[in-house]
C-alpha cells in the first residue's frame, strides 16, 4: 500500500471515529432581543449632563499636542500649562453628530464584511492577554505560535466574526515589530476584519498598509471601504496619552474605524457608584469620540464601554458581576441616545475553566445582548479577567455564542409548525418519535451542541465522566486539525512578506 | 474550664478562621427586566387559537369520573367510552377568566409569606430527584437525611423563597407514607411555603392539614389565606392522569393553590417544533386550569411550563437549551395572554457540576426571567435532568440566583451617586481608593458573592486552585453548621409529630 493511499485510509477510519465538528455558516447576526432600558429617560440624561460638566468644568488631559490643538481651533478651552482640554457640550454634541451610526468594515475576503450599528452583532476574539493556557500544556506566557493557534480557530468557528488587538501578546517576539508578524498572521491564517495596534501611528499604519495590501487595493480605496479598526484605551480617570492619540488621528486620517474605550472599573478608576462611573465613561468615550471626527469629520466610531467593580477588598478587578451587568446594559442605553454603535465584552474573573468561567461569562453576555451591543469584544477565549486566554474556554465561549445566536433566530408560526395533523396522529399518552412530522425534521429541528453532554448518567459516566472543560480540550484539538486556510493571492500574500521584512528592518534600524 | 465555655472559645475560634457566610435578607424580589416578545402578538393569537382547537377537535383524555362530570355540567363534549372530554372554546375562555391574576401564599411564619403574579419573581427549591450527590459522599440514592439538609440548605438560603414537592424522593422510607415525613422537615426545619403532593387527595389533604396544624388555623382559614400548592402534571400528549386529577379537584376544595404543568418535551410528549409544543402546552395546561375553576371559582392557579428538546440522536431530555430558552419566553406571553401566573424552570442536563450546569441553568434562568416568570421551580439544586440533586450545584445556583435578584435593584441617579466632587478630587490618571466617596461606601457599594473567587492566579492557586465546584463543598458545608431552625411552637410541633403518627397508622391499616 503506498503512503498516500494508507494516509486516506487512516483519514477515513479517524473520520469515522470521530465526526467532524458540526456547526452552523458564518453568518451575520441580527439582535433580535429588545433593548433594556436598566436606567429611565430621565436618568441616562442626568448621567449625560454629568458627563458633560465633567468635560467642561474639569477637562481631559491629554499628552499630545495636534490632538489639543484640534480640540483648541474648534472652540474648547485648552490649558497649555497642564495639557487640559475642555470642550463645551455644544462642541461635543456638534461633533458627536458627526459620526455614522452604522458602518460596513470589509476584509480580503469580502464575504465576511461586517456591519457594526442597528441590531447587527459581532462576536470577538480575545484579546491582549500576556498568558495563554491548556489543559495539555498548562499556563504560560504567550508565545507566537499561540498566537496563530488562536486565529486559527477564530477562523474555524463560523460564530467568531472579527479578531481583536492580538489574540495574545506572542512575548517570543521583540515588542517593536511583533504587530507585523500578528498583523501577518491575521491576514494569511484568517480572512476576518481585525483590530490594529493604535498604540503610535506607525503600527495603525502598518495594519492599515497590510489590510490594503491583502485586499490587494490602495490607500485610497481603504478610505471608502474601511477594513480594520483602532481600539483606543483611556487612561482613566481623564486622560488621554499621546502614542494613543497620535494612533487614532493616524487610523482617522486614514479613514478607518476608531473604538474608544475607557477602562473604567469602579472604586478604583472610578467612583464607587454606577452613575459616576458611567458618567466618566461617557465623558471620556465621547471624548474620543470628538476627537476622530475633528480629524476627519465621517469617520466610523464605536463607542466603547468596559465599567466594572473591583473586589473592595483586595482591590483585584471583578467581571461578570452584577455590577458589570448593570453597565453593560446602561452603557447601550447611552450609546443609543448618541446614535453610536457600542462594544462591550463577556468577561469574567475566573482563574479557570470552571462553572464561575461560565456564569460570569452569561451574566456578562446576557448583559451586553440586552444592552444592544453591536460588538462583544473577547467574546471567546478570555479568561483570569484578561491575563490569560484559555482553548478551553474559547470553546466554552464558542458553544454559548452560538446557543445565542440560536435564540436570535426569527421564529416562525404557520399549519407545518402547528402541526394539528401530527397532534391527531398520536394517541394520548402516546409519543411523536416515528411521527412523519417528527421523521422529516428531526436532524435540522433543534441546535445541536458542539460542547454540551446530553447524554444519561451511566453512559457519559462509562465514557470517562468528563466535564464539560475535561472535553473542551478534545474540541479545539479537532478544530485546528480540521483547519484550513483561506485562499490568498500568492501575489498578496508575497506583497505581504515583503512588506513585513522591510519594514522590520526600517524598525531595526531607526526605531520607527 | 467548664463544656459551654470551652464551646464558646471553639466556635469563636471557629468563626475567627472562616468568617460566617454573608447574605442579603430574605426579601420579595421584583423582576425590573420588561418581559420579551419572543413571539409576535398575532403568533401568539396563531399559538392560542391552535391551542383551543386541539381541545374543541382532539380533547383530552381525563381518567376520572368527577373531572369529567364537572366538565359535562359545564357544557363540553364528553365521550363517556373514551373519557375524551372535548370543551369549545367559549367554555375555557369563560374559566380562565375565573383564575386570578395573583394571590399569596402564607406559611407559618407569616413575614414568609410569597406574592405570586405580576411583577413579583420567587424561587423554589429543586423538586423529585430520586438521587443525591456532594463532592464528599458521591452520587447515591436520596435518603430522608439529604431530604432533612436540603430543606435546612433551603431555609439557611434567604434567596430560597419556596419548597417544592419533595426536594429529593427520599427512597429509604415507605413509599406510602414519606410524604408524612417531608411535609413535617417543611413544617420544622423551614417556615417557608412549600408544594404538597397531589398524587391522590388523601396526601393532597394531608399537607393542607399539616400546613393549618403549623399555622395553629383551622381548615376554613387556611382556605381563606392559602399555604401550600399542588403541582399537577398531563401525561403529555393530552392525558390527564386519575390520581392527579383527584388530587387537583381535593386542593381546589380546601381553598389551596394549584400548578398545571404538562411536560412536553419537543420530538417526544410533542411534534417536534415549538409552535406545535407551545400549543399543547398550553391547551394541557388550561385544561388544567379549567378544572380547578370548576371546582372552585377563584381558586388561585399557575400557569406551569416545562417545554423543551430531546437529543434526537439518544431520546434524551435536554434543559437549558435554546429552545428551553425560547419556550421559556414564549411561555410567559402566553400566560399573560390569559391573566395568569407563571412558573418555569432553570434547568439543565450536565451529568456534573460543571461549566456546562452553570451555562445551561444561566440560559434557562435569564429566558424564564425575561418571560415574566413568578415561580422559578427547581431554581436550586436541580442536575442531571431532574435526576440528581446536588448539594454543590445548589451553592452554584444560589450564586446565580443572588446575582440576579442583585441586578434588579432599583438604580438611583441622584448627586451623591454622580459624585462631581469625588471626581473633581481625584488627578488625571489617579485612583479613587483612598477617596472619602470612596471609603464611605466601599463595603456596601458592590455586590458580595458567596461562591465566585476574584483573587489573582498566583493567590488562587497558593490556596489550593480550587474549582468554583470545589469551594462549593466547603460552602454548603458551612452553611448547615450555620444553620438553625425556625421557632415553631411546641403545641404546633406536637399536633404535627401526633398528626404523622395517626396518619401513618391509618395508611398502614387501610392503605388510605
Amino acid at each position: 500500500m503506498n503512503v498516500q493511499r494508507r494516509r486516506r485510509r487512516n483519514a477515513r477510519a479517524r473520520r469515522s471515529r470521530t465526526p467532524a465538528l458540526e456547526q452552523g455558516p458564518w453568518r451575520a447576526i441580527e439582535n433580535t432581543f429588545p433593548p433594556v432600558a436598566f436606567y429611565s429617560a430621565d436618568q441616562i440624561e442626568a448621567i449625560h449632563d454629568s458627563s458633560l460638566s465633567i468635560l467642561e468644568s474639569l477637562g481631559i488631559e491629554v499628552l499630545d499636542d495636534r490632538a489639543r490643538d484640534l480640540f483648541a481651533a474648534a472652540g474648547a478651552d485648552v490649558d497649555r500649562d497642564t495639557g487640559t482640554v475642555r470642550p463645551d457640550r455644544a462642541l461635543m454634541m456638534e461633533y458627536v453628530a458627526k459620526a455614522p451610526s452604522r458602518f460596513r468594515l470589509t476584509p480580503s475576503n469580502h464575504a465576511r464584511a461586517i456591519e457594526i450599528g442597528g441590531r447587527d452583532l459581532v462576536f470577538g476574539l480575545v484579546a491582549g492577554p500576556p498568558n495563554v493556557s491548556d489543559a495539555e500544556r498548562g499556563r504560560r506566557p504567550a508565545a507566537m505560535e499561540d498566537y496563530r493557534d488562536l486565529i486559527r480557530l477564530a477562523q474555524f468557528f463560523n460564530i467568531i466574526h472579527l479578531i481583536g488587538n492580538q489574540a495574545v501578546a506572542p512575548l517570543d517576539l521583540p515588542a517593536e515589530t511583533r504587530h507585523l508578524d500578528t498583523y501577518f498572521a491575521n491576514l494569511t491564517l484568517s480572512d476576518l476584519c481585525f483590530h490594529i495596534s493604535a498604540i503610535g501611528p506607525a503600527r495603525a499604519t502598518d495594519g492599515i498598509a497590510m489590510m490594503a495590501l491583502a485586499r490587494g487595493e490602495s490607500l485610497e480605496a481603504l478610505a471608502e471601504r474601511p477594513g480594520v479598526v483602532a481600539p483606543i484605551s483611556v487612561n482613566s480617570p481623564r486622560r488621554f496619552d499621546g502614542e494613543m492619540a497620535r494612533g487614532l488621528i493616524a487610523t482617522a486620517e486614514l479613514g478607518q474605524a476608531v473604538l474608544v474605550t475607557p477602562f473604567t472599573l469602579m472604586g478604583a478608576m472610578t467612583a464607587v457608584t454606577l452613575p459616576t462611573a458611567l458618567a466618566q465613561q461617557n465623558a471620556e468615550a465621547l471624548f474620543g469620540v470628538v476627537l476622530t471626527q475633528l480629524v476627519r469629520p465621517g469617520t466610523p466610531v464605536i463607542y466603547g464601554a468596559f465599567t466594572s467593580n473591583v473586589d473592595m477588598r483586595t482591590g483585584a478587578p471583578a467581571f461578570g458581576t452584577p455590577e458589570n451587568a448593570k453597565a453593560n446594559i446602561a452603557s447601550g442605553q447611552l450609546a443609543r441616545r448618541y446614535g453610536l454603535p457600542y462594544r462591550t465584552s463577556n468577561a469574567n474573573s475566573s482563574n479557570t475553566v470552571d462553572a464561575q468561567a461560565a456564569y460570569e461569562t452569561q451574566t456578562a453576555l446576557w448583559a451586553a445582548v440586552l444592552g444592544g451591543a453591536n460588538v462583544i469584544y473577547h467574546a471567546a477565549g478570555w479568561l483570569e479577567g484578561g491575563l490569560t486566554a484559555s482553548f478551553e474556554k474559547l470553546v466554552l465561549d464558542v458553544e454559548m455564542l452560538q446557543q445565542m445566536a440560536e435564540m436570535m433566530q426569527p421564529p416562525q408560526v404557520d399549519a407545518t409548525t402547528l402541526a394539528l395533523d401530527a397532534i391527531a396522529n398520536v394517541p394520548t399518552g402516546g409519543h411523536f418519535f416515528g411521527e412523519p412530522h417528527t421523521m422529516e425534521r428531526y436532524e435540522t429541528a433543534f441546535y445541536h451542541p458542539i460542547l454540551s453532554d446530553w447524554s444519561n448518567y451511566e453512559t457519559w459516566e462509562k465514557a470517562g465522566a468528563q466535564s464539560a472543560t475535561d472535553r473542551a480540550t478534545g474540541i479545539w484539538k479537532q478544530a485546528l486539525a480540521e483547519y484550513s486556510p483561506p485562499e490568498l493571492p500568492a501575489d498578496r500574500s508575497e506583497a505581504l512578506e515583503a512588506y513585513v521584512a522591510r519594514r522590520k528592518e526600517e524598525i531595526e534600524a531607526t526605531g520607527l
